[in-house]
């Protein structure tokens, strides 16, 4: 099935291109009960349009709902493409077997009661994953609402699918992201291409679906619903590829204790912190979220409208309050709103009135004439140069007539039918125009779909939103993307690994890692630290420090001591051969016999850390931050996946909030980025190199002349 | 009209009370053109059933719409308690003046053209400002939407109310969101007590409806859309007292660049406009939200149901998603959901499926038996005295009813009718519970008002939203209110102005403010700074340095130089006589015979900055956060309008996001708070005592022995 797709996209042997396009179908669990589920789902199958063989199997029944049911399994006369369990729990196992004997492929399983219950359920999801696998069986679930394919079409959830077919697609790991809001997305104008709730995804995942939407020629946007990622490294690879060509939102809620909790018992996932999802949806280029709302507006206007190609907004209205709040929403997500030319600005004053503002936003005011606003005023500024796309605020038409035909009516008894039709907006030319001049239109109007206008931007893909804040909000989404596709993206460094690093980690390392065996570690990748010696008594530590030069540092380096300053263990600033003498001393008292390292005093003002963190099921995490003592308050702070690109450790330097301290701050002199790039791509290197390494931590990592160098380093095996 | 009303709201003579319910109108500016914006809000009050006399001005027609209208203002039979103008602009001060003339004493003027065009326009509302004052006439507006009083009812906007009153007020400065939301509230089931657009407030503005309000009994939250409060103080003073007993919700907008830019100088930037916002509300009580539509979910919420009594919710569903998502919401914002005790728990577990759990999210999962989550568990959970508040997701009937009937019907061949009662839920007893229990319920299913259930739940006035993240977020209000009902509040601190600062005042800093004279002043206000000496030379300096002790600080103190550190005109840690003196050479070599000031090092590691800032039109603001040398780009400050109360103190140093580190912050002893809101406290003094000093930095504040103490002051006058 290797083929190549427009764009470049190679088709994989994904095995959801045959679960989401079956040409038949078994099921297990209808039955003449309608008020069932998988009753329920067998009759959206059979009247939702599917045009494969639907063959329900039932010890009983012989017909069900007018189709010919099977007593067993193997009475089955062909194997289906797709088999379909909507059984009790317990008799999941043997179908499975039954169906692999007959040589069916794939599988969707709905029943529930596995992993997400405990132990019990994990035995018995193991037990079905091991009858998959000896048949070769791919299949979805368990716990699981269904698949919904609108072009074929598919729907096997228990919510019927009301429109035509669309160009959004959703992955979910909740089912009633993809059963319940059937009729939420059809109200607002929200078309499916293809929806897969994954369940507790035993075989097929976030992953796999990723991929197969990626390749999905139908797809233009994806939007996923995420508790946990389980193979985080492989959808890194995935989602990488596929937002090249088709914008992936995703909303992540596993990050918080509360979410977390509620996942676990709903999936079986095992949640990861919020800052990792942030660093790897930043790493793959997919957007997040925070709302199931914001994935269906986003994946909305992104897989329906023109790409918005800069970041100039123009805003049109007929209400100053409207315009400000989307004003204040662009402003935040990096839009601009530049005011209109004067040239232009005289062509729209000739048409508007008097004390209304020709600027941009260009508000019309209260205004009975909507062709200015469905036509002449929207093409005179997508036609113009000026502008990259636009939001409308206030076309609505019937909605209005709806509200006040009761007030018209007592006055001037109009009829009903005449006002809505009096109301009626011309929207011709507006409904063409995104496609015409190839960039954005975004709406906002209070109405619903009781408006005509509202319904028409619906059923022609403009997303109209029912709040200002949404239609800028939806705009900001095409930006984030533009940016996206515009991001520079260089090859994952990953070096080989240092010889004298595996001397080091086989020899001294061996027991544990002390200050001064980490700094030799981090030199082998070419991290620069500050000049240290290691000696035994006070005595070689003055010749240490004349070697070095003062002022010095004194620390105790002990494998054991693993907070120095808070245990009196660390002095700083020695100028002179009696104060590093006394130093020692001291340090001797607490530290009984430690080692002594004595280390240049590294200057500078800037201090910002680095490390290592692994965390289960990710692989290691390269952090950045902002260091010092107070760097646990600040968590200034940012992850990505290890290893890195040179972009990714770029991106993310500049992911910290603080990273303006970065720059030429206060007469600083910027900081030198590709030193602290490479720091990072390096720190990268050795989290993959080096598994036994649990957690590395730089901190501080002093800037001295511009770079970067290291001062204190705690690695921990 | 001085009245005692429920929980001691004294009525004041708030003109607001004649507006808002007149027993007559004169309308100047409708028609029998059905078409004008005036003739439209003439048919909304004559058939939105006010039921007080309506007299229509118009020069020519002498019925209008069935009423009679008068040729001129002065042939009215009875001065109208409230006069309404929709005319063009120029003919509003004649019309005032005509109305004056006859004893109107309240106006609504809808008109624009004033002082939103420029010059002119300012002019002419200076004019109409000065015939209001002659005649004592007290007005709303110009260039606004017009006025709603669901109680009387009146309704002087172009749109219809469609609704019973209700218990909501609105305060808008955009016309739009009092007018053109009618049908968007009317489909969430929130309705309207009092709505109000202030327009351009030459006369009334904000400040008056929120007084208005909070003493409005029928009114029970109140929502502000909000560019710009003209009275701040008023507004703090009015709001402070209003939220005692009902919630204020509002949005801010005009925190954006161009707006923040203007007005402010220097330091004024590090305080812009929205950190003003914030901070007032934060002080008022008044609880800030981001969106229109959060104004209207929140104070619907707020003015529906009963109030949160502490952070305990449940959260009850038969879906996962949105049960995790909910849960991640309401961890957000500082609700807990506490796992149910076992015996509860026993309790839930008898009557839901074997699968399903029972802690807390209550996740029946897929279920067709309404009854649990409409009776049963709400009833078992909110009697427990486990929670405070429930959420639940997933309730719904008929809307599921109708998606699912064209599949029921050609399967089974029910009629649509049949299908609808059959899926109608009994709600009975789900929609009394908040009353009965005294606790909040909040619901949140993705259907819309196609939905039976969905549509009572509107009805009865428990709030129900069609996104699981709505809901939690609206229960995220009723805490924050919580919060500032329970909030300690102690009186503001305004002391007399010390002697000795005034005399420091007429003489030091008669000419502008040197670093030694700042702290001279802040000394008089028992605020503890480093102990410094000022010297003309070095020879001094060294003598100045043996009283105070080493090591020292020594900088040039000079009006005229602001940037000393950048300008390397400060030297620190001085341990010996020459290191002084050759410091001194330095400083006096750079800044010709400035004199030099020896000061006390400070040994801290936790850095503050406090301040005062003056931003136009605003009481002068005391500002709080992280100091030193990155102070800017950390940015973690928050403000509080002078005079401060000790509790706004407290409130102040609690707002910054790294309050952490005044605690026991790694080993450093938690800082004396006390002492650090006292000077808080003192620095609002010194702001109202002395009007002339424009700007003061004090950064920064070094913490030692956990008191904080001033180390450098910069006053500008």
């Amino acid at each position: 099935m290797n083929q190549k797709l427009d764009k470049g996209i190679i088709m994989t042997q994904n095995p959801l291109h045959k679960i989401m396009s079956p040409s038949s179908i078994s099921i297990v669990g209808a039955s003449n009960n309608p008020m069932k589920m998988g009753t329920m789902q067998f009759l959206n199958i059979v009247h939702g349009g599917f045009k494969g063989k639907v063959m329900p199997i039932h010890p009983k029944e012989k017909i069900i709902f007018g189709i010919e049911a099977f007593a067993n399994i193997k009475d089955l006369p062909v194997a289906p493409d797709l088999a379909m369990l909507v059984v009790p729990t317990h008799l999941i196992p043997s179908m499975m077997e039954e169906f692999g004997q007959i040589g069916t492929k794939h599988a969707l399983i709905i029943s529930a009661g596995f992993k997400e219950v405990g132990k019990e359920g994990e035995e018995l999801e193991k037990q079905v994953i091991s009858i998959a696998r000896k048949y070769g069986i791919r299949f979805v679930g368990p716990n699981c609402m269904g698949l919904i394919n609108t072009h074929l079409p598919l729907n096997t959830t228990v919510g019927p699918v009301q429109d035509l077919c669309g160009n959004v697609s959703i992955i979910s790991q909740s089912g009633t992201y993809v059963a319940q809001v059937l009729s939420y997305i059809h109200n607002r104008g929200i078309r499916f291409s293809k929806a897969i709730s994954v369940g507790n995804e035993a075989d097929i995942d976030i992953v796999d679906c990723l991929e197969y939407l990626g390749e999905d020629t139908e797809t233009k946007a994806i939007g996923i619903y995420i508790e946990c990622i389980r193979r985080p490294e492989k959808f890194l690879e995935i989602a990488r590829n596929v937002v090249k060509n088709k914008p992936v939102v995703a909303q992540y809620v596993g990050g918080n204790k509360a979410g977390a909790k509620s996942g676990l018992s709903h999936t079986g996932a095992l949640a990861g912190p919020d800052y990792i999802y942030d660093g790897l949806f930043e790493q793959a280029g997919v957007i997040r979220v925070k709302t199931i709302e914001e994935i269906y507006s986003a994946t909305h206007t992104l897989g329906s409208l023109p790409r918005l190609k800069g970041k100039r907004i123009a805003i049109l209205t007929n209400s100053g309050g409207p315009a400000t709040a989307m004003a204040s929403v662009l402003d935040e997500n990096g839009l601009e709103m530049p005011e209109l030319s004067i040239d232009l600005q005289e062509k729209i004053k000739s048409l508007i009135p008097g004390h209304a503002s020709s600027k941009n936003p260009v508000d019309l005011t209260f205004h009975m004439d909507m062709s200015l606003m469905t036509d002449t005023l929207p093409t005179m500024l997508l036609e113009s140069d000026e502008i990259d796309g636009l939001l409308i605020h206030g076309i609505m038409d019937t909605g209005w007539a709806e509200l006040a035909f009761p007030v018209f009516s007592a006055a001037i008894g109009l009829k009903k039918e005449d006002l809505i039709k009096l109301f009626t907006t011309n929207l011709n030319a507006i409904l063409e125009l995104p496609w015409k001049t190839n960039k954005p239109i975004i709406i906002s109007s209070f109405f619903d779909k009781e408006d005509h206008a509202k319904c028409s931007f619906y059923e022609k893909g403009i997303p109209a939103f029912n709040a200002p804040e949404k239609a800028a909000k939806a705009m900001s989404m095409l930006y984030k993307y533009y940016l996206i596709q515009n991001k520079e993206i260089s090859k994952i460094e990953l070096s080989s690994i240092p010889e004298r690093a595996i001397a080091i980690m086989n020899k001294e390392a061996i027991n544990g890692i002390d200050e001064y065996t980490a700094k030799s570690i981090l030199r082998t990748y070419n991290i620069s630290t500050c000049k240290e010696i290691l000696v035994k008594n006070p005595q070689n530590a003055v010749l240490a420090s004349k070697t070095i030069g003062y002022p010095v540092v004194v620390k105790a380096c002990s494998k054991e001591i693993k907070h120095k300053t808070e245990a009196k263990l660390v002095h700083i600033n020695l100028k002179t051969d009696e104060e590093v003498f006394e130093a020692c001393v001291k340090i001797q008292k607490i530290a009984k016999n430690s080692p002594l390292l004595i280390c240049e005093m590294i200057k500078g003002e800037r201090e910002f850390m680095a490390g290592i963190a692994r965390v289960q099921g990710f692989p290691p995490c390269v952090m950045f931050g902002i260091g010092g003592i107070f760097a646990e308050v600040f968590c200034d702070r940012a992850i990505r996946i290890a290893p890195l690109s040179l972009s990714d450790a770029y991106s993310l330097i500049h992911s910290i909030k603080s990273h303006e301290i970065l720059g030429n701050y206060r007469g600083m002199g910027a900081v030198d980025i590709y030193e602290m790039a490479k720091l990072l791509v390096a720190l990268g290197n050795i989290a993959v190199h080096f598994p036994d390494i649990k957690e590395i931590d730089l901190n501080p990592i002093i800037i001295q002349n511009r770079k970067p160098i290291v001062v204190d380093s705690l690695f921990i095996k």
